[in-house]
C-alpha cells in the first residue's frame, strides 16, 4: 500500500509525546529544551556525524545505540557539548539520567543530542531544571519540540506519513551542520508505531540517510554533532513489509532533508545538482559533491548566471572518471554544453533568464557509463557570509 | 652567496625581453596580450594544472615542454581558451605559430598561455594582429606585461632578486586559479640568466612550486588553465650552486604567490595557516588546507571572531591523523585551546581583538607528530561573492 502525507511530526505516530520548552540556555529566551518520548519500549537506530571531533552527546547516544532499544530522547540547543572534555561527556551522561529520573524510565534508555556553539560547558543546572518542567509538558504538539531544537533555522521542520495499513512514519529536524553551520548541527529525530525489526531498521536507516540527509550540502562543512535517530514503538500493532516501512522513512527523510535546504542560511536558490553518465554511484555521488560544493558554482547561482565553465572545471577537480572533452551541461532545463560543444550565447540567454526561479537543477553527464546521483544545495550569498561572520547565541 | 631582493620581474635577468599591448580581447580595452622572449634559446620546465578539464594552451604548452628548450611564450588574457574542443588546440597552435613567425624562431620554441572565460572561442584575427604588435613592442618594462596578463588581478605582480655572483631571477604572475576564479587562472613565468640543467630546473621547481603556488587557497578551486613556466638562458654566464638557484627561485615565486593572496578577491585579511605536530607532512597539509578552504572558518575570520570550534571541526573533517580530543589552537597570537582545554572567554576576546589586524595566523597543533605545514589563505567576504556572482570580461 502507498502511504500519504499528513500534518504533523514525531507525535503523529501512535504512543509518542514531546515536548519543548525554555530552560534558559539561549540569550533570546527562545525554546531551547526538547523531549521526545515513546510510552512502550522502541527498537531504535541512529546514524551519526563522521567528523573525528564529535560532540559528548554523540558518543553517549552511540553507546547508548548497542542495546538496541530505548524509550526517550533530550535535546537541547544553545551549546553543542563538543569539545568539552571529561566534563562534557559527564554532563551528556547527567542529561540521560536526569531524564530518566523525570520519566521514571533507567537512564540506559535515554539518548540525548546537544546543538550550538562548540567549546562550552552547559549550564547543567539550567539543563536539569529545564528536563523537568519538560517531563511535566509532555503532549502531542510536536511542533513545540521541533522549535526547542531551531539554532539559525527560521522555521520548525515536520514531516509525517500515514500508510492505509493503519501505521505511521514521523519526524522533526533541525538545519543540517551543513546549513547552518556554526551551530554545527544537523539533528532529526523519527518515530514511527509500526513495529520494525531492529537490524533491519538500522540498515534501512543507512540506506535512506545516504539518499536524503547524506545527499544535501551546503557548505560541504560536517558538524561535530550530527545525529539522525529512528525509535519504533510497534503500537499500531502492524509489521509492514520492509519495502513499504523503507519507502515511508524514506519519504520523511526527503521532506525533512528539503526542508533543511530550502531554509539554508542566506539561501535564494534550491538546487538539485544532478550527475549523469557515470561509471558508477560512487563516480556520480563524487562529481555532484564537487559541482555542489563549488565555492564558484553556487556564487554564479546567486548571480543566476549560468556558467557552464565552472561546472566543467569542478567536475574536472574532482578526481571522477568522465569523458572530459565530451561532457553534456543543462542549467534551469536550458543546455549549453553538449557532447563537449558549447550551445552558444542564446542558450546562456536563455539559462540565465531560467535561473530567475526558486528551484534549480544543473546537470551533468560524464559520457562514461549509466550511473547517476542527485545532491541538494544551495547558492552561496553575501547573506550567508554575513550571518556566518559573527555568530552569537 | 645570498640573494636579495631588487625590483622588476622577467626582464631583471639578463637576455630577456617582454611586451605587453591591448589586442582587442578584453571589452575594457585593456592591455590582454604579453610575450615574454629570451634572446638566446633557454632550458624551459614548467608545472600545469592538475584540473582534468584543462585548456588547450596547457595540451599545447605541455607538449612543447618535452623539448626542455624553448625561447619564448605568448600569453592573453580574455578567454581561457578552455573546453573549447578541437578549434581551440588549433588556436592555441596557431598562436605559437604566429608567435615563431613574428620572432623569427620556430613556433616549436614558443609556450602559450591563456586566461579568461571557460567555453569561449578566441577572436583569431584579434589575437593574431595583437601578437604582431607585441613582437614589434618588445623592451625591458615588464612591468606592461605583468598588466597584460591580469584579468580580476587590481595590481600588477613582479618579484626579482639578483644574487652577488652576478646572476638574476625575475618574474610575473596573475591571481590564481584559486583568487580570481571566475577567470579560473593562475599564470607564472619566471626567468632567469643562470645557467641551470634543465633536469634540475624542472625537480627544483616543482619542489618551489609544492611550497609556493601550491600552498596557498582561496575557494579550493584549481583552475583548467594554471601554468607556471621558468625560462634559464645563462646569459649571465654563470652556473650557480644548486642550492643557491633553487633559493633564488623559491624567494622569487614566494613573492609572487603572496601577492596573490594579498590581491584576492574580496580579501581583508591575510591569513597563515599553520598546523604543527601532524604525524607526517601530507597530514599537516591536509588539516591545513581543511582550515584554509571552511566556508566557516573564512566567514568568521572576515567577522574577526576567534571561532576555534570552527577549527577542531575543520580537522576532524579532514581526515588527518590527530589528537581529537588534545588539539591545541592559538588564533592571531593567542592561545584559546591547549591540549582540548578551552583558555576561556578572556582569551577569545583578546583573540578577536588581535583579529583586527590585516595579518592573521592560526596555528593548530594536532599532538600526534612533528610534522609541520603552511598554507596561505584569506577571509571569504560579501565582495568576494558579489564579485564572482556574474563575472563578464
Amino acid at each position: 500500500m502507498t502511504h500519504v502525507p499528513i500534518t504533523g511530526g514525531v507525535c503523529a505516530p501512535q504512543g509518542f509525546l514531546a515536548s519543548g520548552i525554555s530552560a534558559g540556555l539561549k540569550r533570546t529566551g527562545n525554546p531551547d529544551l526538547a523531549l521526545v518520548v515513546s510510552i512502550s519500549p522502541a527498537t531504535v537506530a541512529g546514524v551519526f556525524t563522521r567528523n573525528n571531533v564529535c560532540a559528548a552527546p554523540v558518543k553517549v547516544s552511540r553507546a547508548r545505540l548497542e542495546a538496541g532499544t530505548g524509550r526517550a530522547v533530550v535535546i537541547n540547543s544553545g551549546g553543542a557539548n563538543a569539545c568539552t572534555g571529561a566534563q562534557g561527556l559527564s554532563d551528556a551522561e547527567e542529561m540521560t539520567r536526569s531524564a530518566g529520573a523525570a520519566l521514571g524510565i533507567p537512564a540506559a534508555d535515554v539518548l540525548v543530542c546537544s546543538t550550538g556553539l562548540i567549546g562550552v560547558h552547559l549550564p547543567m543546572d539550567k539543563v536539569k531544571a529545564g528536563i523537568e518542567t519538560a517531563a511535566s509538558s509532555l503532549g502531542v504538539d510536536d511542533e513545540l519540540a521541533a522549535r526547542a531544537i531551531m539554532t539559525t533555522d527560521t522555521v520548525p521542520k515536520l514531516a509525517a506519513v500515514a500508510s492505509p495499513d493503519g501505521w505511521r512514519v514521523g519526524g522533526i529536524a533541525k538545519g543540517a551542520g551543513m546549513i547552518s553551520p556554526n551551530m554545527g548541527t544537523m539533528l532529526a529525530v523519527v518515530t514511527t508505531d509500526a513495529g520494525v525489526d531492529r537490524d533491519f531498521l538500522q540498515a534501512a536507516l543507512g540506506r535512506v540517510a545516504d539518499r536524503t540527509f547524506n545527499s544535501i550540502t551546503i557548505d560541504g562543512d560536517t558538524s561535530t554533532n550530527d545525529t539522525l535517530l529512528v525509535f519504533a514503538n510497534g503500537a499500531s500493532g502492524i509489521t509492514p513489509s520492509p519495502d513499504d516501512f523503507e519507502a515511508a522513512l524514506l519519504a520523511v527523510c526527503d521532506s525533512l532533508s528539503r526542508q533543511m535546504v530550502a531554509d539554508g542560511e542566506g539561501v535564494t536558490k534550491f538546487v538539485t545538482v544532478r550527475v549523469t553518465g557515470a561509471a558508477d554511484h560512487a563516480g556520480a555521488v563524487t562529481a555532484a559533491r564537487a559541482i555542489a560544493e563549488s565555492t564558484l558554482v553556487k556564487t554564479a547561482l546567486f548571480g543566476e548566471d549560468a556558467n557552464w565553465g565552472r561546472v566543467a572545471s569542478a567536475v574536472g577537480n574532482s578526481g571522477a572518471l568522465a569523458r572530459f572533452d565530451g561532457l553534456t551541461i543543462s542549467i534551469a532545463g536550458v543546455a549549453v554544453l553538449t557532447e563537449g560543444t558549447p550551445e552558444g550565447a542564446h542558450a546562456i540567454d536563455a539559462a540565465r533568464a531560467a535561473m530567475a526561479a526558486n528551484e534549480i537543477t544543473i546537470e551533468c553527464d560524464l559520457g562514461v557509463g549509466d550511473a547517476r546521483a542527485d545532491i541538494l544545495t544551495s547558492d552561496l550569498t553575501p547573506d550567508y557570509v554575513n550571518l556566518n561572520a559573527e555568530y552569537e547565541l
